[in-house]
C-alpha cells in the first residue's frame, strides 16, 4: 500500500504521475528526452543505464521496468542486461558503455564521487562529451525517480510479464503517451 | 572547471541550463511546477526543502542558491534558514515543516529509508497527502539536480551577493526565464 491515497491502483511510478499530472507531465517529458530523444547513445544503451542506476538503489519497480525496456532495445536482451547490472565491469557491451556505467555509478553515490580520472577513462573509452553529460544526468534522473517511487511506498508487480508488455508499449509509443 | 567543455562561463546547473537547452527546458520546468506552482506549501517553505537535502548532500551551488531563494520568500529570512539546515528540529518553523524536511532527510538517505512512521509524524502534524507528496518529490528531485551539478564538476561562486541577486530574480520571474 502506498504512504498515501494515489486514487489508482496503478503500480510503481504509473500510479504516482496520475496522482498528480502536473509534475507527471514533466517527469514523463524528462524521461522521454532522456531516454528516447536524439542521442549518439543507442535507446538500449540508456535504458541499460537507468536500469543499472536503479539496481544499484535497490529500486524494484524501476530497475524490473528499465530493465525490461533496455532488454527490448539492446542486441543480446535479457541476457546482456542481467550480466551488465550484476557484473557491468565483465558484461559484453562495448567499453565505452562499460566506462559510462562506472560514471554511472559513481554519479549514484553522490556528485563530488565522480572523479576526473572517471571521466577521463570514459573519454579514452571513446565517449564524446554530451554522452559523459547524458550518461551523469540519467544517473542523476534515476537518482530521483528511485526516491520517488520508494519514498512513497509504491507497489512493484512480481510478474516479469507485466514489465515486458509495458515495454512493448514503451518501444513503441515513447514516455509521452500513458 | 567543469568536467566536459560547455561553451559557456555560468556557473553550477545556469551552465549545465545553456549547454543543453532540451534537457535544461524540462528541467526548469520541474523546478517551476515543484518550488513555484500552486501549493499549499510556501514557495518559502519549498525552498528551504531544496536548500536543506542540499546542504545535506554537500552541494554548495544549489544549497547557496536555494538558501538564497528560502531567504527572500520566507519570514524571518537568512537566520531561519541557517537554523532549518544546520538543525531542522529545534528550528523556528511550524510543527509541519519540521516533520516535512525529516521526511525530505529520509529521502535523500534513499527511498526506501522514508518509514511510515515518518510520514504518519508529518501527517500528525498537519500535513495533507498532497505535502507529503510534493516534499518527497521535491527531495528526490535535488538529489537529481545535485549530483548534476557537482557528477559534472561545475563551479560555484564564493560571493553571497551573486545568489542573493539571483534570488531576486526568481522571485521576480521565476525558472522559465534565463
Amino acid at each position: 500500500m502506498p504512504y498515501i491515497e494515489l486514487g489508482n491502483d496503478a503500480p510503481g511510478m504509473t500510479g504516482l504521475l496520475r496522482y498528480r499530472p502536473e509534475t507527471g507531465k514533466v517527469l514523463s517529458e524528462l524521461a522521454e528526452v532522456l531516454l528516447r530523444g536524439d542521442n549518439t547513445l543507442s535507446r538500449g544503451e540508456r535504458e541499460l543505464i537507468a536500469s543499472y542506476v536503479s539496481t544499484l538503489n535497490g529500486c524494484r519497480f524501476c530497475a524490473m521496468s528499465h530493465g525490461a525496456f533496455a532488454a527490448a532495445q539492446l542486441p543480446g536482451g535479457e541476457s546482456v542486461v542481467a550480466d551488465a547490472c550484476s557484473a557491468p565491469d565483465t558484461a559484453p557491451v562495448s567499453g565505452k558503455l562499460r566506462a559510462l556505467l562506472r560514471v554511472a555509478a559513481a554519479v549514484r553515490d553522490g556528485g563530488s564521487a565522480v572523479t576526473p580520472q572517471d571521466v577521463a577513462a570514459a573519454r579514452q573509452a571513446g565517449a564524446t562529451d554530451a554522452e559523459i553529460h547524458d550518461t551523469v544526468l540519467i544517473a542523476a534522473a534515476f537518482c530521483m525517480f528511485n526516491r520517488y517511487v520508494d519514498g512513497l511506498g509504491t507497489t512493484a508487480p512480481d510478474d516479469p510479464a507485466l514489465y515486458a508488455h509495458r515495454a512493448a508499449h514503451i518501444v513503441a509509443h515513447g514516455y509521452l503517451r500513458d
